[in-house]
């Protein structure tokens, strides 16, 4: 008997009907012979919702308070899915993250899980049921309730299948799987059968939004495979995990894109040691993630620092940035709020030359200006003008032949 | 520094101006040098709500799920008016029915509460904060999650109240007290000072909707003086003690009514022993609660046995009786459903006679027929027709002079 968990996200049970269809999927599994453990997301928009709720409330609400709050939506579609269950003829139970034994850091709003304790579900299981836990919730050893932050119903589910050593861990979401590109974007584009941890991580990081990075990296660390697929059909959808070949034909494997970047850069900076410090430090504590940093070579010992942040945290990074570029004596601080960023992954391309040029001959060809580039092994990223975002992933999905890729 | 704990009802944080109104409020008293815990109900209609979507997913939910699905209502209101305070300055924590160490027995729906371990709420209390608890909910032995039922968040204050030695729960609502009759049957009808816990009892037990009978036992049993009075105004409210003078002036305090009735009389019932048994046992198994019993005096051992539900009940109340009827070769079944109940209340009526003759001479002017009476030593019901309720309330508060009562 094989152990399956499964997640589905908010748009799949975002009403009663929608929640019994999910119940028969949840059915069809435990009748194939497997025990079965689910994480679900909140109904909808209910998330939304309760923040918003909040922000009526104060404009500062409480981290704590905050988790608990939130942490009710899941309580609520997770207890609806389990009476769903059970009118179907099942053995059901829906467990809080706490009583599902998810513990976490006392970090509000973001906590890492620390640990899984899976005594209760692993009773449950025994007993026959089908057991379904809230998802993005966890506790911390003073049994305060915490939330996992973004990405956190997925991350709920791998550390359950990890701790659970599970066969398989099943996302099902509003889309088929992963594609060679955002299929809105390029209607050519195409679901890919199965593709690697890193492949994953690097298109999730670079804005394909089909799973969290976060959780991706879990699955990587217990090697737990995971399966991305749609709850609304039965496409077979994409298989994550680490046994995919390495000498796959055609070595990029998907664009991602990601629009709402922003770049700042920083003029005339006196180029001496810890420089960089002084300005990304101060970033970091800010809670501002800073995305692609570039330095360019010196001249006279003044130097550019230009970096990128999504648009949403412009404003609060220029709040931090431009007093620091005052008290270094840099020349000014100037920003481009519209741009977007376009990256082509693949694992083989780390030992194959040549990705590099074609991309920006691809990029050129269509008259669009590169205004940044970074890589990993793995990726090349291109900062270029939002607006030219739809036409450079289709431009790249040609030019890496993605519409026959396998 | 004195302990008060508070318990503001569904429709006085039934929006997120009603919760800061609320905070304002809580803020007053702990500013005036108490420690303070509130309990808190869900939001306006959220529990309905919640009810609602459960049978939209199954006609018969788990019981179990449902106290889980019907406790984020508390925790939602809970957190909010925790953060309100937080903004207005204040420490405040909100805390679950768990949190508040609301242990309970595992009948879910109608849990009972077992004991309360209020060591956190005391140890934040002793931190300086205020306390928020969720309402109407506890948690067993195994940690699952239970409701209390009906008066749940009342349940809850006044068993808070006992636990921590407080010395006053303060019962916030929408009306402004315990008032001789509902003023709105009785526009002259007016708010008690004080009133003793046998006569809320007995008022509440008898239609009087301002509170449960529950936490009214609960309050005399720890001997916790309650005050109910309105959220929305600073009118003084009614205080609910054991110090009330017992030879007050006027010894009629109160008309209670009730509608909704419904009266079932088994017609031709041999009489023998253990015959009411036969019929109340099993509607006590179905879970139905029998109001007044009449049995006639019976002639050639025949008698008629009579009984009223609350009409809600009447259809299951049939479905057991009918059959029992025909078993123990009653003649027939006889239904009136439109029936209402109307009470005088006093201490002091159980020593002073002619109480009863007035109430049925005040009726019988107005033309009201009795069909059943029913005493304690502090009240006396008739039950009547529904349509003639409000005729006989005001009739009753007249007669007794409660206008000009004190």
């Amino acid at each position: 008997m094989a152990l399956v968990v499964q997640k589905y996200g908010g748009s799949s049970v975002a009403d009663a009907e929608k929640i019994k269809n999910v119940a028969r999927r949840i059915a069809d599994t435990k009748e194939q012979g497997n025990e079965v453990v689910v994480v679900v997301s909140a109904m909808g928009d209910t998330t939304d919702e309760l923040i918003e709720l909040a922000y009526q409330v104060t404009k500062h609400p409480s981290d704590r308070e905050f988790d608990v709050l939130l942490s009710t939506g899941e309580l609520v579609s997770s207890t609806l899915l389990a009476m769903a269950l059970k009118e179907a003829g099942y053995e059901a139970i829906s467990l809080s993250g706490a009583q599902a034994g998810i513990v976490t850091d006392t970090t509000h709003r973001k906590a890492r899980i620390r640990k899984v304790e899976a005594k209760r579900i692993r009773a449950e299981l025994d007993r026959g049921s089908i057991v379904i836990v809230a998802g993005f919730q966890g506790i911390t050893d003073e049994m305060d309730v915490t939330t996992l932050g973004r990405g956190g119903s997925d991350t709920t589910a791998v550390a359950l299948a990890a701790a659970l050593e599970a066969e398989v861990c099943q996302i099902y979401t509003d889309v088929e799987g992963v594609f060679t590109a955002d299929p809105r974007v390029v209607p050519e584009g195409h679901r890919l059968e199965e593709i690697s941890y890193e492949e994953m991580l690097e298109l999730a990081t670079y804005g394909a939004k089909v799973m969290h990075p976060r959780a991706v990296e879990l699955g990587e660390l217990y090697d737990i495979p995971i399966l991305v697929a749609s709850s609304f059909s039965r496409s077979p959808g994409t298989l994550i995990h680490g046994g995919v070949s390495m000498e796959v034909h055609n070595k990029v494997r998907g664009i991602a894109h990601d629009l709402n970047v922003a770049k700042i850069t920083v003029v005339g900076v006196p180029d001496r040691p810890g420089i960089a410090a002084t300005i990304f430090q101060p970033l970091a504590e800010a809670n501002i993630s800073v995305d692609t940093i570039v330095q360019n070579a010196s001249i006279d010992a003044i130097t550019d620092l230009t970096f990128t942040v999504t648009r949403g945290d412009l404003e609060r990074a220029l709040q931090v940035v431009e007093p620091i570029c005052q008290s270094i004596g840099a020349r000014e601080c100037v920003v481009d709020a519209k741009l977007g960023a376009v990256s082509i992954v693949g694992t083989g391309m780390q030992n194959a030359p040549g990705y590099a040029s074609r991309m920006f001959a691809a990029l050129s060809e269509r008259g669009i200006n590169i205004q940044l580039i970074t890589t990993s092994e793995i990726r090349i990223t291109c900062i270029i003008a939002e607006s030219q975002i739809t036409d450079a992933v289709r431009a790249l999905h040609r030019a890496f032949e993605l519409e026959t890729a396998g």
